[in-house]
């Protein structure tokens, strides 16, 4: 197997096609993951979620990083790691165009709400809730990429 | 679409048997993700990896996450969420059984050296590399499944 360094429009299209990873967020040092979908421009990712440990957790530490992976065999594979910070955009008019932009790109993929209701135990507890709308930052994006080995 | 926690041997069941998710370390709070092989004992979580940015992160804290799931369609997905510790068997004398022991479940998964080195970007690097055995000690472990709500 052989593995080579994706640039940075590689990865940036990568993210965008898959729209969907893990999110790593860290508190006292332990970290945390939990899948989630979202959808990335070439500086930015957006995401949707109920209040729960993840949005927490980023309040008090916005330092997140967020992974995507295509696994197709053992040979096969490119995955894409992201650095970046998270940014709340609160349900206030101040921050009115920027979840107006957020929300069409996360509307785009499809079904996004789905995402944030995955969170609620509960139909009534979703109705209750109040979602979070974010984006990250991304303050450092790289990917590998691996191919088989025409030598192996 | 419903959601329920899933109980301890089921999420022990379900990393056991899937072998594979993500690993989470953090430095001063910025986390950084992984995919990464991996065999599951219902205790610990045995990995295998050349050194590279995860060991020297783990090196300097042990505190990490893993998580893995599996997502059939929006709403029907499991993911379970381990927190623990990193903890390295070195190749010395006091630490040969539990490198024994750990290789042998890693190689139970078959192709498992094929893990460390795709963290090699080529061969002579990894055949240069002294590859690092460790385990996470389980401390906690969680997971929810989600399934269709028939009242939908």
């Amino acid at each position: 197997m052989l593995v080579r360094e994706m640039d940075r429009q590689e990865c940036n299209e990568f993210i965008a096609r898959l729209a969907f990873g893990r999110l790593a967020c860290s508190r006292e040092n332990q970290p945390y993951i939990v899948p989630t979908y979202f959808a990335a421009e070439p500086d930015r990712i957006y995401g949707f979620a109920t209040l729960g440990q993840k949005i927490e957790w980023m309040r008090s530490n916005p330092l997140v990083c967020i992974e995507a992976d295509e696994v197709k065999t053992q040979n096969d594979w490119a995955s894409v790691v992201v650095s970046g910070r998270f940014e709340e955009f609160p349900d206030t008019p101040e921050y009115a165009e920027q979840r107006r932009r957020a929300q069409a790109f996360l509307e785009k993929r499809g079904a996004w709400w789905q995402t944030a209701f995955g969170a609620a135990q509960t139909r009534s507890q979703f109705d209750r809730d109040i979602p979070v709308v974010y984006c990250i930052q991304i303050h450092k994006i790289t990917g590998r990429k691996a191919s088989r080995d025409p030598k192996s």
